[in-house]
């Protein structure tokens, strides 16, 4: 997804200096204009803000705020955004060994998906003071078009595990509700008429399914294994705040059961397809 | 609900023998212009369509299908289309009743709440043939506005549990995701306009929730007793056919802590109350 | 269950005069030296104790209940003992019609296998008062080897609930924590020997396990679809007392899984079957 | 747990360097015979065995691991044992580095409670080759009673999660169990004495509650948030192996509702009293 998002940025005029541990993004960043930097330090230096996008908890530890860090070798006044999904306690470590070196921290997690993200249409979650956000804003406005000050540090990463929530154990709850329409032996279209009708409806089952698996595509959009990635930090998320959420708990095990059953690299509509076939149900395709 | 439903009926000019064991209904319904039938026989005698509204399965296999019940006493060729909310097999078992006895049948549950009863705008999920769900149609235009042939009999009653699965179970999502929002102390406002820009929202969140419990109402609307009801039958329903709804199932164990906790009688909306209390978090409201 | 309890009777000198709606049993129990009676009324008829082994609530609540059942027939001062497993409610039903009728009632489920039944081992949950306790007591001690005196009449039905709900969702338990270690790669032997040593065993991983599944033996026992009636029986009492047991049910929709998956006459043990297929395990044997 | 394993190897006559943050077990140690070491490179000095007792996965890492830490300091040949409990893939990692630097490497996790280590009466599940084990048999004969070789290195951490998976979700279930029995008005001495006549039991049930929660005691023994750790590392470990533990996930989220109402520092038996609360039941007592 990074590559998307530098790619924005590039194109709308920003001066890049970019760094991965994977040569090919970075490749096609220096064809769009970017430095490739020469690791870490060299990416930092003399950059009025610092971007991070990386995949979980300990790497963002290590390349933040590790000793060979953006951190240290951030100069002072610089602002950090992390827009990496973490546990909310890993971006509250960070936030506050950037002030510990009088650097600035903003947390910005990523809404919607990686396509989203190569056309400039992501959404953005962040946390921060006023002043940073207003800082990091211009920015955030040349990579998505809906741009949320969800409060202070730490903020956005929260909100995104809230929103996540809702987002995939809805698809579990579609997943049990089409399975049981159809041994049922209902009309798909005839029900998702009544529950389109009705306040049962979800973002879910209303705007992304019905191009993905309803359609018989099940290719990532956002897979399975990223939602059982993103489930389990909200489950344990929920557990170190001591709020009971046994519905959560329970959508988690039944993605465990997708990726037991090699479902993991599909897009996370089909859970339907998984559970259909757990049940021994004819699987839930639009007309048919 | 019964009684805002056949009001709308006496108001459009429809016949009506009424029957009630509460005698408080009926007396309306008489100011109305109905007649008040001395009894099942009664009310069936001479009827072209016989509706019932009733509580729960028992009391429709005793009414409609008991030896003293509306299928003992209608004529040949009567319509008799039950209304009420009950499990799939009751329906099947009164509708093979009705056929052995040359009686047509339909069964159409209701959506939506009392209060749009009330006003004639309810919505109806009908199962039966082409030619019964034509004589039925204006009956129902009568009392709501959005009319659903969900196919054969039986399938009225099946795509209700699915409707009613999603919008029950989505309730209990949402205590769950609101009360780790209020645990993290993130702003409700905020929290809210992310979800509604994404697809993780839902019908309950987005339609429901706003005019009641998070603004402090909760008052029902539709309890929670009875969406424990109705859980429970459509957990039941899923076990019979043998499809695993662990969601549900988790959903309908909070719905009994809730009971248990005394929020029988508030609106299942109150879930989210419920789940805040349960984990130590201040309750969601609005512009607080 | 009922054969090999009656049988014991009979070869322990009771007078008995049997009805089942299946006749094959009739017939094994004549040879044996008892009545075939003509229906109820004619089994009623005389005697000092009636006893009812029966499938379900709804049969019980009809043969003994019922209008042409057990209850109208008997003479005033007869006992009637109930041994079927169903539902608190419907006891505690049967019990009230009883006593309007002076007649004395027991509930009396049965613990353990068919195959203690038919050798007179049998354990049984007795609900009722001391007299009818006592009068019960010989004719239970030519059935079983452990009689529990429970309370009043009712808690012998509750007991056994209670009493099945550990055993069945411990067998489920067991599924989880077996595919675990299979999963893992360890020495089922080696893994059993330290369970046994600590407190985490429990008697179905103890007791029934080593002759069942563990030897590769699935036949039933007592079968997935038996354990799967129970535990919605236990989990609908717990519902009905706003009892939440979020473990029995997400153990229940685990049995239902199993039915799904074509388990639902093996023994209940398989569940440790079910649940190493579902996870890509080797399944968990001894000997290997 | 630490301190009473280490007093029992002094008592026993082995020499011991011994480390903590905490200088008050150093004290006691060093009163009973062991010296005092200056950190953990000087505690390594010369040992033939380093045993480290840390309190979760990553401290295990840094001390153990760590580029200070013992693996870096100890002489090849040294056998480390690490008798924390923490990740299985935590154990893989240390074991991995021990070798890459020629030292022999046991997993050797400790079963039962803190004050059977005290009194020398400890469980101890080891994993490492048979030579390892061989060397570190009479240690452990040291500090416990039952000694089990589990298989090669990591299989005592995987065994140990295992168990007390069984453990920990078996007292789940008995608090469900229980509190129905309580709801249902049965009598507890009657009901126990049933469920120990069948293979209902379990071994907290039957050994470790009479002494426990069923006479009023709840202080530990093994505390609700140590449960709710091991429970989380087992359901992660589970869900890493792809295994699908519904049953365990919705026991977490009960351990999760313990600890939001303040049940985190009492004896993991007092689920009973946690779930008794919920539902509005007495709490289950012996003798009343």
């Amino acid at each position: 997804m990074g590559r998307g998002m530098a790619l924005n940025l590039c194109r709308k005029g920003f001066a890049l200096a970019v760094h991965d541990v994977n040569p090919e993004p970075v490749r096609d960043l220096v064809a769009a204009g970017a430095r490739a930097a020469d690791g870490i330090a060299d990416a930092v230096r003399g950059a009025d803000l610092v971007i991070t996008m990386l995949p979980n908890s300990a790497v963002v530890l290590e390349v933040v705020a590790g000793a060979a860090g953006v951190l240290a070798h951030a100069a002072p006044g610089t602002l950090v955004m992390d827009m990496s999904t973490v546990a909310p306690e890993v971006t509250d470590q960070v936030a506050e060994a950037a002030a510990r070196k009088d650097l600035a921290f903003v947390d910005a997690p990523v809404g919607r998906l990686a396509s989203h993200a190569d056309r400039g249409g992501s959404l953005f979650m962040v946390g921060g003071s006023e002043r940073d956000f207003a800082r990091v804003k211009p920015v955030l406005e040349a990579m998505g078009t809906a741009i949320y000050h969800c409060g202070p540090a730490g903020s956005g990463t929260r909100t995104k595990l809230v929103n996540n929530y809702l987002a995939i154990v809805s698809c579990h709850l579609n997943a049990e509700a089409l399975t049981l329409a159809q041994k049922f032996g209902l009309s798909l279209e005839r029900t998702l008429d009544v529950i389109h009708g009705t306040t049962a409806t979800n973002g879910q089952l209303k705007i992304a399914w019905p191009a993905k698996v309803l359609q018989g595509d099940i290719e990532p959009g956002f897979t399975i294994d990223l939602a059982h990635k993103d489930l389990t930090l909200i489950v344990e998320a929920a557990n170190a705040v001591r709020t009971p959420v046994p519905a959560a708990a329970a959508a988690r095990e039944a993605y465990s059961t997708a990726r037991a059953r090699g479902y993991g690299g599909k897009d996370f509509s089909a859970m339907a397809d998984v559970w259909c076939e757990l049940a021994g149900a004819p699987k839930a395709r639009l007309g048919q």
